[in-house]
């Protein structure tokens, strides 16, 4: 079993760093993509190697896929290659967690008709907007998904996040 | 069962955030004290309200003790209320976690000698002239010391801290 963050320039660093760092403690093996290789630098400074292009990303590999927010997330729901690999995640009903403005590349994908949600409040009106049931939760989990607001949320966000790992891990 | 975190202005953002995040996923309670109650800031710009100041801690309601890194332990470390805090941590052999500067309040604390730890690079000359026998290693146990070296080896840090807190919450 193996997870995903999908980011880039931006970020929101500790909505990247927290939930990476609690997979690796776990010792889960988490690739780190975003729109071409290289660094990407979060807003407060924080630099992280995306060591993966999105165009050649393999979906198949994962069973997790971990959207952090900042301001990446307007750049990366522009990128059909991403929307793809999220619509391939949301048909296999595979973990999708997202944060924050994260929630933005899943709007642009069109797989949040009738799903309860979370966002940045900011965000809130374009989550409706795309059909989703909108809640103002530090979490909030519709089977699959689990979506958080900020970044004081990410403990639960990692509770869920890890909560549904070690399902799928035992089944 | 209660966690304690000891901080203050410069500190390094993902060595506060991230155990304090990783043990309120687990809704472990945890207190943050500084020289003075207030918020405080870290070097990338992350703010952590401190509710206690040290001088109106009672050390004996902890049980671990958390020593991020950055630029705060240079301060934190000539204040008298905190070494006769961490020297009631070691007497009582409760769980001490420090990481990167973090380890400077240890040697101001005199703790160190025979005891195996890590911390930053630049900071291990001291560490070896305080007495412990230090090595270069992403996380280093010792008894009830845990020690790392810089904010990338968080997710072995947190590993080994959780770990002794659940030994010590089967007790």
């Amino acid at each position: 079993m193996k997870a995903l963050i999908v980011s880039g320039d931006q970020f929101e660093d500790t909505e990247l760093l927290v939930p990476w760092y609690r997979l690796l403690e776990e010792n889960i093996e988490v690739d780190i993509a975003s729109a071409q290789v290289g660094v990407i630098t979060g807003k407060h400074g924080y630099t992280v190697t995306a060591g993966f292009s999105l165009e050649a990303l393999v979906p198949d590999y994962y069973d997790l896929l971990i959207l952090p927010g900042g301001k990446a997330p307007a750049q990366l729901r522009e990128l059909e290659p991403l929307l793809e690999i999220v619509r391939h995640f949301f048909a296999k009903e595979k973990i999708v967690a997202a944060i924050c403005h994260g929630p933005q590349i899943l709007v642009s994908a069109d797989v949040l008709t009738g799903r309860k949600a979370t966002c940045y409040q900011g965000v809130a009106e374009e989550l409706k907007d795309a059909g989703a049931e909108y809640q103002d939760a530090e979490v909030v989990v519709d089977n699959n998904l689990i979506t958080s607001r900020i970044p004081s949320d990410l403990p639960a966000f990692c509770r869920e996040m890890m909560k549904q790992w070690w399902e799928l891990e035992r089944e």
